[in-house]
């Protein structure tokens, strides 16, 4: 971990100039905000992301708060709760759980090839695995007298401690039925991989909802409190939904079209990364990488195609502990494949996966291709080269 | 409905002399055992589907149950429960549950085109969404003192009436946790649409569980109990599960896939009828059809496109008063959208569905063939013609 990368040449008046420091390994998308992801290679040697590679998302400065004067406000309809940090620590039972979180953008420089979309040149590292814990929602909620199963409020939103230039701060909510179905699994989470939350990831405390977007796991949590309302924040309400692929910004219409929340089966091949030259006169290749699908819903099978899609062969999935209908972690998985002989040259690498429900990937980035570049999982695609044998 | 469309020609020692009658709309697929779909265009007609139009798929002989002799056991650790359907119908309160049931083969006949597979050649109409009675899956074991919550069994098993002509009969069973948190959705029902359920469809009782392939759905309801193992019927292990496209007959092992349960996201265009030939000169055609997704993942957005997949627009979701996470029904869509210009002669109209969690069909066909033509949820295309207007 070096020098904050987000801050150089800022001034001491720059919102981003008290940004914290970042490991080197990091690629950048951007400075300010920072955001950035690890080599993708890296992401399918650990089944948890160690927390300096975890690709970091920012939307605003990255706050810095005193953990002694760090504050939880749970507001019900009667009273408001507040939770301080050694609170949450010690008077609620530590509940852990292993889940990806994923940037909605993830892979999203794929749909830039084919037409441009607004949003960060993400390769497909913006995902990591890890394992989270905290106090879980539903002690928090009741401990603060909130009735989740019987309030008639429609949306539980989360507050941020993030804040844009106009003081306007980073939210989200997600639907009371889901806040219910998942209210023992998510997470006021105050420690990533046995540490405490780095400030990047939302220190000292954010919120955990497995199995969904990590837009909604609003980090640097403030406040947490139901509401008639979906949260009015910009990025519930004017970013981060899905579109057809005939929707541009000309005739975009927000309120059309639902916020994304679970997110589909997706997958990417990590090692080897786009573009390697293979040892000459390879006759096969070693494919690794990651897949999950939002929704708790497990892998069940990764094919991988060494001749760009035309036959495939079933990859080998690495156990991860999960249960099928409440697979919250990734699932890495590795497969040797033949390469198709005559195929001396470049070959075309790709690998999709299938979900317990059969959900699949599509096949192509046309047919998904969005405005804001998000929920790109179609078929992962990647070249390598392989040199003829010399001999 | 007219004579047993499934016992023509056939001589009363034949098993499936005494099947049912069948209304002469519909179109079989098979004749013994008789399988059969309604004309595809009926079925965006109505949001539940009536009984007579409903698709048929028996895999036996229809039993022929005496309703006063009729008795379901439920098997605990402990002692069998027997009800009959006197006691289902009075001791216990009655669940409504509008759901789709859908056969793992609809839409095959898609696949057959890009290479041959084994099973019914279904059209897009071996789906049907009714509105399902009867007393809840929890209601009946608790009754049974089976305590599905603290059982350490791992599936919930469930077996019909129907037998084969070795005496084996059909079964299937779910995953305890999908019983557990669809425990009070899971009906097992004795009314369809309000009437008493149709022989074909399992009379007197049969299981309804929402979200998932109609194999497990057992009909003429006969035991349900806890197992160590899945079902050990053959439509559970040596069916009805999916494997990739280079997996055929000479190589498939059915132990390495998982058997069909939630089903991925699918849609169809029902109205106009494949081949139609639209009115000289039009240049708009208006499209209805169906869209639905497994595990209670509601349709969020239909695609629709009349230049093949080149251009989109959202088709109009007609309401169906479901819950965004929990719709077990299907959902009703229409659209019209221009003709391109120059298009007269064959236009392929198209459309793909996304769901709640953003899953989408896939593109192709080609990317999801299996041997067993299951789970073929591609984009939807039809052609239609545009007679060049003679004014
Ligand atoms: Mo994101
Ligand atoms: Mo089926």
């Amino acid at each position: 971990v070096e020098k904050p990368a987000g801050s150089e040449g800022l001034s001491a008046d720059n919102p981003y100039a008290n940004d914290p420091p970042r490991s080197p390994i990091l690629i950048p998308s951007s400075r300010a905000p920072f955001n950035a992801e690890p080599p993708a290679l890296l992401l399918a040697e650990n089944f948890l992301t160690p927390n300096d590679l975890f690709y970091i998302r920012n939307h605003l400065p990255v706050p810095d708060i005193d953990p002694r004067k760090y504050s939880l406000e749970v507001q019900g309809s009667q009273k408001t709760a507040v939770l301080d940090l050694s609170g949450l620590r010690k008077g609620f039972k530590k509940k852990s759980v292993a889940a990806v979180v994923m940037c909605a953008g993830n892979r999203r420089s794929e749909m830039v090839r084919i037409k441009s979309v607004k949003g960060l040149n993400w390769g497909a590292a913006a995902i990591g695995n890890a394992n989270w814990a905290g106090a879980t929602l539903n002690d928090v909620l009741k401990h603060s007298g909130i009735d989740l199963e019987g309030t008639e409020k429609k949306h539980l939103v989360f507050e941020g401690m993030d804040k844009g230039p106009e003081g306007s701060v980073y939210g989200a909510s997600i639907p009371i039925e889901m806040a219910r179905s998942l209210k023992d699994e998510i997470v006021i989470a105050y420690e990533m991989n046995g540490e405490p939350i780095p400030r990047d990831h939302g220190y000292p405390v954010r919120v955990i909802i497995p199995g969904i977007v990590g837009a909604r796991q609003v980090k640097w949590l403030n406040k947490i409190y139901l509401s008639d309302e979906e949260s009015e924040c910009h990025w519930q309400r004017r970013d981060y939904k899905g579109f057809n692929s005939s929707i541009d910004w000309h005739n975009v219409d927000f309120d059309s079209s639902v916020a994304i929340m679970q997110l589909p089966v997706i997958s990417a091949i990590c090692d080897p990364p786009e573009g390697t030259e293979l040892e000459e006169g390879s006759d096969e290749v070693t494919l690794r990488g990651y897949a999950w699908s939002g929704g708790g819903r497990g892998i069940v099978r990764v094919d991988v195609s060494a001749d760009g899609g035309k036959t495939w062969q079933n990859a080998e999935l690495k156990p991860n502990g999960q249960s099928p209908y409440r697979a919250w972690a990734w699932t890495l998985w590795e497969a040797t494949i033949p390469i198709p002989e005559g195929k001396a040259g470049d070959v075309e690498l790709v690998c999709k996966a299938v979900d317990v429900s059969y959900n699949v990937q599509p096949d192509s980035v046309e047919g998904i291709w969005n405005l804001r570049g998000v929920l790109s999982n179609a078929w992962h695609r990647i070249k390598v080269t392989v040199p003829p044998s010399s001999g």
